[in-house]
């Protein structure tokens, strides 16, 4: 959510960040599956942003508690310090997940797997290009995001990690599901950044399909004008139809 | 800052986190050269815990603004939302410095760097026990923190950049200082998680010393009565004496 983006007939609302975020979910919940808000963008308004960020996750449980929800917050830190990042977005907050980074290892994620019913989605391989400074060097015999993947796999109460793995890194993903064959992945960068949908889903869908595809920027910024929510649906419609043949591709495929 | 560990007193007052954090800072000022809030312990309480966080850097900025602020986040994505999270920590917030994750490589770091007159301060080798999980992997041909290191100093506006080393791994800080010589390193894990102090002075100080060391729960939670800050004054004093005698050390064997 980014004020600077956002229809500007929005300005005059009270919350302009949680009108917003209400009609896109309510002109297209019956198209997703998920809502990832991104925590920067809320941050960035301090208190108010802060507010319309609860408004929006008490808002999502209240009217359409089926719906998976993401707290797309990137955190990690040592076990104390992401216990507190943990009851913050699942016990303050009450989302279903959210993201965090793997730099400082075990300790510093295995405080969020250890919520039950809650999924923790570590950064693996990501959209940008700056996961070819460290995520795809050569660490000890294997790029650096198959350890991650590997090692991670090890740890206490994994079956609650799904993995980010970007829609432009389509060609990794035949390895990735080498490694983790049935884990659900996240996958942000189809829309804005790039990232192509069929190469996605022919290389990374599991027998569990276990992909979850995001597009951000490419459905709530479709249009900026009055129409605005409309133009969401829209283009999450066609997103949601080209999955959808996808899906039934995928299925006969299996059936053969 | 944990509302279970601090003094039962304070709870009475109307915002109990910022009332502990004005006593803390009120009394040992004079022995700090900074401040570093964890982000977490604010987040955690929700929209309370901001404005708590808020009113504590707001309260520095105004009557202690030579004390150099930190906000301990570890945030770290893609350009247009790191940026965001510049804008949160360095605009609205105004700290001095942020601290961030490498994981996402150099557009998830630049736009943190491209603020005059901030520091980013970004993970290197942490003073946890996961660092061994992927920091310390050899990664062509180097462990991968001194990757990081040595990648980083290539991005734009590095001269902004510090980085934290743990004082758990004090006999790593040798290898470190022939990477960056002259960096700020910020090193936590002095006092609750056991670093040596005297060890990392040693290997640590550049000719410009160049350490900033922390003490958090050491200070903090010194006692939890109603001397509170009476009791973290004298932590930080005490740790303050052992700083000012390894400085006088260092001072002397370099006019020798």
């Amino acid at each position: 959510m980014d004020l600077n983006k956002i229809p500007r007939h929005l300005l005059r609302e009270e919350d302009p960040i949680f009108a917003f975020n209400k009609a896109i979910i309510d002109a297209t919940h019956h198209l997703c599956v998920a809502y990832k808000p991104n925590t920067a963008f809320y941050e960035a308004y301090g208190i108010k942003g802060w507010k319309s960020l609860e408004k929006t996750i008490k808002y999502l449980n209240k009217n359409y508690p089926n719906i998976f929800t993401i707290a797309d917050a990137k955190r990690g830190d040592i076990g104390n310090t992401s216990s507190m990042y943990a009851k913050a977005f699942f016990e303050d907050l009450a989302f279903d997940s959210v993201t965090v980074a793997p730099y400082m290892g075990k300790d510093s994620v295995e405080p969020f797997l250890a919520f039950d019913n809650k999924h923790t989605i570590m950064l693996a391989l990501t959209s940008n290009e700056g996961a070819f400074d460290f995520q795809t060097r050569n660490t000890e015999g294997k790029e650096l995001y198959k350890q991650v993947l590997e090692t991670s796999k090890t740890w206490k109460n994994a079956n609650n990690l799904m993995y980010v793995v970007g829609a432009t890194k389509a060609r990794y993903f035949k390895e990735i599901r080498e490694i983790i064959p049935n884990a659900f992945l996240l996958v942000p960068g189809v829309g804005a950044q790039g990232g192509n949908l069929q190469e996605v889903c022919a290389y990374g869908m599991s027998e569990n399909i276990g992909l979850l595809i995001n597009s951000s920027r490419g459905i709530i910024y479709a249009s900026n004008d009055q129409n605005f929510a409309d133009a969401a649906a829209e283009s999450a419609a066609e997103l949601q139809q080209e999955m959808s043949m996808l899906l039934k591709k995928h299925n006969a495929e299996n059936e053969e």
